[in-house]
């Protein structure tokens, strides 16, 4: 049972697109990730709800209906089954809450990694 | 799909002891309470691991072996079945998380609605 501080985590990770796997809870898996400069393709989590909190910066999420910006300290719950794509064009360090087993390479740019 | 935005949602709360469910992801519910001048009995949830997040201010968690100081942007994962309380001194707002029916009535002060 330790303080864990998302913005110096975040801050504390050397590369973009390096997912770090910062607690657990339950059977769930929360993470932090600095992104710029990307835009994933369309995709869903067929078994899991999923929670964007941007520590830092702003991003967007598309959904098929709409599009939704996200600015520091804003959260948002895309219900699993629901397509969307976070657009990072600024720096924006985020951190993600899914079940455990919900992120995968080809969910993440290829970049994420068990840990 | 909606942004929200911790910290003006937590101040719209009109009162202290108050909360306020805000999301919920898979069978997990996520709350902001605005807390002062308020210390818990020790108790434990033996179902849910329960995560704090500060969104603004400062609190301790109390352990029976060590006490975690929590400022805001800082989180901390109680595990399940271990013995904590929260100490409130100055105002906080502070974001849980945990298994739905976890919070009730007999571990939050008394002040714990579902809604």
């Amino acid at each position: 049972m330790e303080a864990i501080n998302l913005k110096a985590v975040a801050d504390s990770i050397p590369d973009l697109y390096e997912y770090k796997t910062i607690a657990r809870m339950n059977s769930h898996v929360f993470t932090l990730v600095r992104v710029k400069d990307r835009t994933l393709d369309f995709h869903m989590h067929p078994e899991s709800d999923e929670v964007f909190y941007v520590v830092e910066g702003t991003m967007q999420l598309e959904f098929r209906s709409k599009t939704v910006d996200l600015k520091a300290g804003d959260m948002c719950v895309v219900p699993k089954g629901v397509e969307h794509r976070p657009i990072c064009d600024s720096e924006v360090s985020v951190m993600l809450i899914e079940l455990d087993g919900t992120l995968k390479p080809e969910n993440t740019g290829g970049t994420y990694k068990d840990s």
